[in-house]
């Protein structure tokens, strides 16, 4: 045995007992008379002691030659500490060490194992194993162990079986990149990683596994924008003889759970509303609901009016900046010039200051009367104080541009709380996307989505305008979860692929199983997957999901501690049936 | 909702309730006035009854249309059932069926949903959506899910974090061949999938993350004997600051945790062998101890006597077969022809029958006397009316042979028994093994595995001597698991590396980053892994691993069902900087 206790669990109520400790050499304060060692390990920090008075001078000469990061195990005394720590859960004791054993030495780590350290993120990333050893990226992977664990056991209480499913699976065009695997036992032939275990899911149910669950790395090979990975965790769920409501309610429920059991927050039922309405009240497909600001649609009273602009714009739409009315003009043109950054895109920006007399002051003044304005006062619910700030111009664009502008002011306004959590339901959504470059449609679920009741015959006629029968979750403005009831019998699913583009002849190769099962008794069913990562960084009230991931990848995919990928072997290539090609 | 309850749930006090059920349709019978239905699902199989008296005669004719394999939906009234069928637990009622919905139409499935069903095994891939229907998988995966719930959550409780490592790493040129994944964002440049995530549990140790478990897949692209798979599941899991007993305690627990609350069955503290014992009693490194026969050593009493064939070789051993002395003549000389198969290899067998009043009768009288035989049945420790079976060669090859042997009679005694569980411990295996056709050393367990305290110069003298910090657990002699305690300073593993013919530069292209890594203060730790398909396979008392994987993958590696790996489009291989070789 090492230790007789980890460097977190001592308390004054073991003072006098004799302890065996290890951990890592946090730090040396030596004051020559009397030297103090921090020990960390994973589950705390504990005070070692020698003095010049109570300790053997070999030992205490040998304490002093102790470098940040030794690995060290001592044997000593619990005793009472003479200026407690409050800070600390050890910080009422010390160990007044008898003997002392270097179990391992350490060079200077590159960067200080501090919670603020001095390392920048590519050589923490390089340093991984020392990254892991501060504490908030360690307590970011002990709570995703928290997150996964409460996960599984909820499920697994509902009946859900964990399954797993296979990694090394078949390309399909749809969707993302895959990566690739060439094989060599079927030389010209290649697996495919995983984007999602969609199709076994499914076959699951086909099968009677009536609840499945699993917690399943996924793969993705695209250019990786800030903040993905090209291997991500889902937490993937399908359920047989389900509808919509029966799923909503039952993910709702685990959600509400990992709130109460991991952050002790109880929340309400989950707000549901559709996709059209999160795109007319917020501009987003997924938004932060923790704040109001929703947008007011001005069309009605500011066009008409002389103001060329908003006449020749397909949408006007204002918010109302809650205390907005106090910026000065110089504050204001700069948050003009922020939604004209290209990230942004907008043209420019009208306001109107709400003063607290009533009366309104605006950048349109010229065009628009005080009864107008207090329209518009109305119609984004500005109060006294407020800042009304419109956009207007191509509906789809002017939407987005202000939803950057709405999360942008409750940024700056402190209104994104990180504790706070607010959870809605996004339902209704389009079930084909237009592919604005080819012309062509695609799912904007996968293909497997069923149509909502009913709406079959609309995709002959406007495509555009049939709805689906999915939904996401979405919590303090990200998409955590996303799924569809799915087709099940073999005629819909031949007329979605017929819509998607894909001959019979491609559909059979691609999809063949699928739609061969479907002959055989296949149930209703429906699913979800969550991003894990995600979930994990948003509970945790991060922005970032890389320091709840224990080795990512950066954005060119490499993993640079490791340094993968890297060049291989001809012998390898030769196995495999490939060559390289410049 | 589809349904009220599940098919397996309604009992006598449900009577008198209307119901929704949906499910499969298992079996109709249709005896003209009265048709019964068969309505199964994940839960079981509740009975549903129309007729002529009391359901609705256009009701009555669309049940005979069903086929099996239909999915339907029925409303109706719980009845109490005029016979009753113990044999499940819905056999006190039916279901009165008042109305019905087919949810789902079902060609008739290549072969019966039975617990013995008539299709062969490579249907039942083929169509693994059908054969997941069917009870004994179903009942598989489901104990599987209970497997790996019952670990997360004992290691969870012991303290254990479940870190995920990453799928897409580095490729080793140490073990088994790698899967690999070319890379699109650095052309010429590949991931390897992992074969273990070995070096990553290593580095979170160095992290400090003390206790680390992970149920993982793992990767190995080799020529495929029977019951192997390329993807595999791992329970793997590493500890700092232990030594080889703290590991073994802690997984004495886990095993013994498992067996008590998955299989009821208390089993005493595991046996611990060493290496050579179990060698030289069992001839096998993971030995089935549910029964005895074990080897009794012969040299000292039967060479020197005149046969030629023992006195020329290198080791003489025999076991007793219980009760072989009734065998006869014929039934010997089979049991000879199969030890001389090809898949045993001897050249021979010697036997002595132990008569019940004392006398021995062998089939090498001309050489050896009642004295000598009686020293022979000491030795194997044989009792009246036993077979003792004696052969002999070079060591290792006449070991495997006799360990061979004493299985197939433990498997014809019916000793093998799968409700019985004997794990143990073999431990001080061999820190290295000879390759015989290229006569270097390589690591028996792994290039990271510790020596035994004070053996490393032994590497320099007899490397073959040297023993290994290393475990593994055997249950029923399957080997479940195996690990060691790790080198962790950058010496020993330097030493290591030389001895396996890596030069350092070999050593630090390939494992530049662990030995890195054990400069910045690494912990003694150590760990092991466990084979979750063989473990889940014997603990359900199974023989092959197929039926406890969801989708298993064939002797070729291919996925019959989906038809995986495939070929993929010239536009892919572009993309990943690749062509195909002839």
């Amino acid at each position: 045995m090492f230790r007789s206790h980890n460097c977190g669990e001592l308390r004054a109520a073991q003072i006098e007992s004799q302890v065996t400790l290890a951990g890592w050499v946090h730090k040396v304060r030596d004051k020559g008379f009397v030297t103090w060692i921090d020990l960390r390990d994973r589950y705390g920090i504990t005070q070692l002691v020698l003095d010049a008075e109570r300790t053997d001078a070999a030992l205490l000469e040998q304490a002093r030659t102790l470098g940040r990061e030794f690995v060290l195990q001592v044997k000593g005394t619990v005793i009472e500490r003479a200026s407690k720590n409050p800070n600390i859960p050890t910080g009422e004791i010390e160990i007044l060490v008898a003997e002392m054993t270097v179990l391992n030495e350490a060079l200077t780590p590159p960067f200080t194992i501090e919670d603020d350290t001095d390392g920048g993120e590519d050589l923490r990333m390089k340093y991984r194993y020392l990254d892991i050893r501060r504490n908030p990226v360690k307590e970011s992977l002990v709570f995703r162990h928290k997150v996964s664990m409460e996960v599984r056991k909820y499920l697994s209480d509902q009946g859900f079986i964990d399954v797993e499913t296979p990694y090394l699976i078949k390309s399909t065009p749809e969707g993302a990149r895959d990566f690739l695997v060439p094989s060599r036992m079927n030389a010209g032939q290649f697996y495919a990683l995983p984007q999602s275990p969609q199709t076994f899911k499914q076959l699951l149910m086909v099968g009677g596994m009536d609840k499945y669950f699993q917690i399943v790395k996924c793969f993705r090979d695209e250019d990786l924008r800030a903040d993905r990975q090209p291997e991500f965790t889902q937490i993937d769920c399908e359920m047989a003889f389900v509808e919509q409501e029966d799923i909503l309610n039952t993910f709702e429920g685990l959600t509400r759970h990992l709130l109460k059991e991991i952050k002790g927050v109880e929340v309400a039922a989950f707000p549901r509303i559709s996709f059209d309405d999160a795109m007319r009240k917020y501009g987003n497909d997924k938004p932060d609901i923790r704040f109001g600001m929703e947008f007011g649609e001005l069309n009605a009273v500011a066009q008409h009016k002389d103001f060329k602009v908003f006449n020749s714009a397909e949408l006007v739409v204002g918010i109302a900046v809650p205390g907005g009315a106090s910026y000065t003009r110089k504050e204001i043109d700069k948050l003009i010039d922020w939604v004209k950054r290209p990230q942004v895109g907008a043209l420019g920006m009208v306001y109107v200051k709400c003063n607290d007399d009533g009366s309104y002051k605006s950048s349109v003044d010229k065009f628009y009367d005080q009864d107008d304005l207090a329209q518009w006062a109305q119609a984004t619910g500005a109060q006294k104080g407020d800042l009304i700030c419109v956009l207007s111009g191509d509906t789809n664009k002017v939407r987005a541009q202000l939803s950057a502008l709405r999360m942008e002011m409750a940024e700056r306004l402190g209104l994104r709380k990180a504790d706070e959590f607010a959870p809605l339901w996004v339902v209704d959504f389009p079930l084909l996307e237009l592919d604005e470059e080819t012309g062509h449609y695609h799912a904007m679920h996968h293909p497997f989505t069923s149509p909502k009741p009913g709406q079959l015959a609309l995709l002959d006629t406007d495509p555009g305008a049939v709805k689906a029968n999915a939904y996401d979750l979405v919590l303090n403005g990200n998409e955590i979860g996303g799924g569809s009831i799915r087709i099940h019998d073999k005629e819909t699913q031949a007329i979605m692929f017929k819509h998607l583009g894909f001959s019979p002849e491609e559909a059979k190769a691609q999809f063949g199983f699928l739609m061969d099962a479907f002959q055989y008794g296949a149930p209703p069913h429906g699913g979800i997957a969550f991003g894990l990562d995600r979930l994990v960084a948003i509970l945790g009230g991060q922005e970032t999901i890389r320091d709840f991931i224990a080795f990512p990848k950066n954005n060119s995919g490499r993993d640079v501690m490791i340094d993968a990928p890297a060049t291989i072997d001809n012998d390898q290539l030769d196995e495999l049936h490939i060559a390289l090609k410049d």
